[in-house]
């Protein structure tokens, strides 16, 4: 049988990983990489690092294979589902020809694989398609959202109320009104901007738990146009950002 | 200056642990621990088993303290603001008369610090009465939610979705109209079986990623009442219970 291992490294620091992955990272025979392009060289870089820094006397292979592009314009669900299609006979390659019968193969997810990443998704339609046979495992990882509240200090719930996690395709439809605390994480659009809450707080980072962190907090309505500024100049500077926020309804203590 | 550290331990497994707070432990010369009385036994036990673990080549101490305990009955989010008035306390004796100028403490949380727990909370209102000065850092833990989610092998979100996490005590308000996916946290009440939602699948887990694991997954109307049996059966058996699901609207493809 072949076994496959979905391990979330963690968003940021390397050190967000955890022992569990480490003891994952040194069962893998090979790790599967694919590459989106030069914009996220940093982040194949990292997963490499990672590869290196942890696991010890163990010979293992990278493959790595281009990733299928999302279209943009168009309806974004069906944009999607039809990207994962594409992924799923990518995935499906690797694991039918570069995948021994008894190996160990792995995908590190950034973050935690159970948060706005499609790994788990494409595998379980494989399974169900049947072409391909395999066993899997799912390690998690701390997420950008848990690095964002860390390196804030900041609960991301209020005493006894709930938090939605979102997309900024979701915010832009307005906040949520069962919800005091909203994540937002996927927003390419500064959705921030355009919301008409004078009692939102913030809670903005980028690149976070590295050491090109950036962090912003305060009144929405007093830095929104530095976050919106200070994005597209790290953006710029780097070529690709990963941003992730926390907007919260009054927030009058701070927490 | 006293510094404090709030270290995620994860929930449950304790390969969970991320190198982040194994570095963080091996800093520390106080360990904080609030004794919630018998029922919760095992999780100071936990505590000193990966301090024992994880900490080589230093000394440090253990400074117990019984934990105020929240008034039942009555309006709830005032009784939580009351019993953290109290942890608060606690707290402000801890820090100033158990911890030395230049030493660092630590509070272990179980899971992630930024998820229903109070301790940053009461460190940030001590900070804001001004009777003590400390430093603090945050360091983010594997929760039980993302336990429940790599386990159960499914990912927190459809595609491009929004998720809800939330406690039991706002679940019984209704399924929020405006999401699919919601996590539930905190539900003493068996909730979920109040539910009217025929199409609602549930991933339910207890003990998650600790030897005493259990895991059911199913159409809610098939196996709520197995769900509320096992979640009997196991609090019987081991005098507490620590449980966690995932609630998806229409989830027609298993993910």
């Amino acid at each position: 049988m072949k076994k496959l291992l979905v391990i979330g490294i963690g968003a940021g620091d390397p050190d967000y990983i955890t022992l569990q992955a480490v003891k994952a990272l040194n069962q893998v025979d090979v790790f599967f990489i694919l590459d989106k392009g030069n914009s996220k060289d940093k982040l194949i870089h990292l997963r490499r690092e990672i590869c290196e820094r942890y696991i010890s006397g163990r010979d293992y292979r990278f493959v790595e294979a281009g990733s299928p592009e999302r279209e943009r314009g168009g309806e974004y669900d069906a944009a999607v589902k039809d990207l994962n299609l594409a992924k799923q006979q990518v995935f499906e390659r690797l694991i039918g020809e570069e995948l021994g019968e008894g190996e160990c193969g792995a995908f590190l997810v950034w973050g935690d694989p159970s948060l706005y990443d499609s790994t788990l998704r494409i595998l379980q339609a494989i399974l169900r398609d049947g072409r391909l046979a395999f066993e899997y495992e799912v390690i998690p990882g701390i997420s950008s959202i848990q690095a964002l509240a860390a390196r804030h200090k900041v609960p991301l719930n209020r005493i006894g109320r709930s938090i939605e996690i979102t997309t900024g395709r979701r915010l832009a439809e307005g906040f949520p009104s069962n919800v005091d605390s909203v994540v937002v994480m996927l927003d390419a659009e500064d959705t921030y901007t355009r919301l008409d809450a004078p009692d939102l707080y913030i809670y903005w980072g980028a690149y976070v738990g590295t050491p090109d962190e950036i962090l912003i907090a305060g009144k929405l309505k007093d830095v929104a146009a530095d976050i919106a500024r200070t994005r597209q100049q790290a953006r710029e500077a780097n070529g690709w950002i990963m941003d992730t926020y926390l907007l919260r309804r009054g927030d009058d203590e701070g927490v």
